[in-house]
């Protein structure tokens, strides 16, 4: 194959569609400077076209088992859907992206389902989807550094996966980081990633909200370029979930993706991925899109309601599934223009179906984080009522890996999340060290119903 | 390619040369029944030898980038040289292997080497490399069930990765799992993977030992399978780091491979890999292999000294590095044939070296485990002693994922490891949320040591 792709660029475009003002990939910009609506990346579709989604599936499936650089990443071995300007001297990778696609016949059909796979994207280098945004930004910092624009630092507010992506692939770079955040309201151990990737943690004596103030105004004049996810380019690296998606199931397309949602950069990424894999002719159709939110913090799930003709943010209450507490998403309109072209739905699910989802779905061998249970507990709503239908292929997506949440796996199995079943905690067992007292242990065990629920062959 | 592998068969051997005895892979046998040596799993290399070193490679390539199940795991793509038998429906995969090889040119620059790459097996389902053993067991368990033998569940004594990946596999295959581990001395944060995975775990009144002394009572009569690592099965799947790692390296071998050890199945099962790649002539010469043990448990580097003319146990001292804990290792006999022929090496590391490996590497955008601290101060002390050249080609296995190890990232950067230079500390400042006082926390940083460390191109 000997595509050339000299002609491809892209841009930041006014997601106002009213407004349209665009503005070079170089520039220090992350609002519209006419508008002040958010921005996102732009490619120049016509010059994408140009290759055929014959063409363009035999490239990416060429370079799927390369070892060569950068093809190790999933984000760099789709480049020119991303930044196609960034030089190969300019690429900042970890190896994110290609995650496992998790499939398991007996939780297939536990969910009654065609096929239920599990996108694994926070079994990744940080332990968390974030790595694939992170490595686009540091990257493009890289090019503007090359370029001859001044960035001494990056910075965001954050306590949990992006500030530890961050610091990392900043760290990967060699370009200072800097994490803001609330004094008092984190503990050093969810700051211990950034805090080992050698980056500043600054703690303010304000709440999250006035953290992100501060941000802003410091990235506004000091040479410190703003990495937290209002910066579009992180979704440029999130959207290659949805080729990678579809390129591992053989350019299929299946019926429902499942995605959980707080801030909704997440979605709208997933969303722009399948568009253009579409719009390219790699695939004919596209998956209807579940957005899965805590009941905790469901501004979204209540405009969906009303059909999405409002929306207003919600005061967001405490929920263990901490990273999408958030009651104000800053991505919300490109959320809701992602859910009607993809004939979307809005769940939610409280504190304990989230939880019983993540409990349940461990039991296959999966090791969930909460975000991926508020998904499983959608799947499991949405099958109840029958809007996802039997037979229907699925894909969740997994956003973190487990690891990160040990708190939360212990406070299950110690029954102490309200409105849990009992009998799905598992407790430690003590016993003599005695053969006969532990095979009595064991044959109680085997005879159990949890033991049973395992079983499939024996 | 039309390669037919009808002939390929494996069977479990004594590892005594002297004795040689044999054993169907179907019989439940962990030990040889005539001289008591451990066994491994020996291949009819004859027949392997059937297909040429180039075929091989091809093939391995072939199915690198495929996205057809089994290739999707870095063992089962290898599945000749794995368990020839095992039939796709019998096949237990979680996507493990095929972990990233992390590359970084201010780290190679770092070490003064002329590559280094970290093999991040600890970026897998369940954390740590373990997976790759478990894949193989639970795959053969549901193959041996399929022939007939009648088994109830797995069982191992362990209370950190090995208990955690079981755990993970069985639910996966949908077959019950039993932990052993003693009681009062590990705390359910450490099991709440088993735990989480629906495993039955025991707490015994006894200690290690007295755990593995039941867990070897228990699978002798019970139908129950032992899966610790006497059990050389999971050798076979550890041993696919090795093709891999050259295959990623398109078919080079490094001058040294650095990996920690303590009950020593690993190193060996390393070593089995290369022997077998060039035996089938996949490549053409040997990397020589580095033994890292904590100083705290170093049986096999006093070993060493004497040049392996003789062993002595050791009472293993509290480390860090915890899973490599161990003064009598198991595999000490297969380990120190595995380092005479790879013309190895056996260094040790500190508390205070294996912490401050860990900590420095982490400002490249590692998050290194402790043991993969061990395997990185023993690659600091080599180049310091210039037994490893500056212009070697190194690669360092990392075992497991810096997201087990929080308390150890905790306790580096509170300064509480004793011997470790405070300036790699790293701490959270507290400031006002006034735009001037940040700034000037930012400036500070910016001119600081700790930031320079971090720059390269600005």
């Amino acid at each position: 194959m000997s595509l050339t792709f000299t002609k491809l660029k892209a841009e930041f475009r006014c997601i106002n569609d009213s407004c349209g003002a665009t503005y070079d990939l170089n520039e220090v910009v992350y609002e519209c400077r006419k508008c002040g609506s958010l921005l996102q990346v732009s490619h120049d579709i016509n010059a994408l076209k140009e290759t055929s989604g014959k063409e363009w599936r035999e490239l990416f499936d060429s370079r799927l088992g390369s070892v060569k650089f950068p093809n190790t990443s999933g984000i760099w071995n789709k480049r020119e859907w991303v930044l196609p300007h960034v030089q190969d001297s300019e690429i900042v990778t970890s190896g994110e992206g290609l995650s496992h696609l998790f499939h398991s016949e007996r939780l297939t059909k536990h969910f009654g389902l065609g096929d239920l796979w599990i996108k694994q994207c926070g079994i990744s280098h940080t332990g968390s989807f974030k790595d694939l945004g992170m490595t686009v930004l540091l990257s493009q910092v890289k090019h503007m550094l090359n370029s001859g624009t001044k960035i001494r630092a990056v910075a965001c507010a954050s306590s949990g996966d992006t500030s530890a992506a961050l610091a990392s692939y900043a760290a990967k770079a060699g370009i200072p980081a800097i994490i803001f955040l609330p004094a008092g309201k984190v503990s050093q151990a969810q700051l211990i990633q950034p805090v080992s990737n050698g980056a500043k943690v600054i703690a303010l004596e304000t709440d999250f909200d006035g953290c992100m103030k501060i941000v802003k105004e410091v990235t506004k004049e000091a040479g410190i370029y703003l990495a937290n996810s209002m910066n579009s380019l992180r979704i440029e690296g999130q959207k290659t979930i949805a080729p990678e998606i579809v390129q591992q199931l053989e350019w299929n397309v299946p019926d429902w993706v499942i995605i959980p949602g707080g801030n909704l950069g997440n979605v709208s990424a997933l969303g722009a991925g399948f568009e253009m894999a579409k719009e390219l002719g790699l695939i004919d159709k596209l998956p209807r899109i579940v957005l899965a939110q805590a009941e905790n913090a469901n501004p979204l799930y209540l405009s969906y309601l009303k059909n999405f003709e409002e929306f207003s943010p919600v005061d967001a209450k405490p929920t263990l599934a901490s990273a999408i507490q958030i009651g104000n998403p800053v991505s919300v309109q490109k959320a809701i223009r992602t859910l009607k072209k993809f004939n979307g739905i809005v769940e939610q699910a409280s504190e304990a179906e989230l939880s019983e989802a993540s409990a349940k779905t461990d039991l296959f061998g999966l090791y969930n984080d909460p975000h991926t249970g508020v998904a499983l507990a959608a799947l499991y709503k949405l099958r109840a009522k029958g809007t996802i239908a039997k037979g229907e292929k699925v894909v969740v997506i997994s956003t973190a890996h487990g690891l990160k949440f040990t708190e939360f796996k212990l406070k299950f199995h110690e029954g102490k999340i309200p409105g849990t079943d009992p009998k799905l905690a598992n407790v430690i067992r003590s016993c003599k060290p005695e053969v006969g007292a532990v095979m009595d242990e064991i044959g109680k065990f085997l005879n159990s119903e949890s033991a049973l629920n395992l079983k499939d062959i024996l």
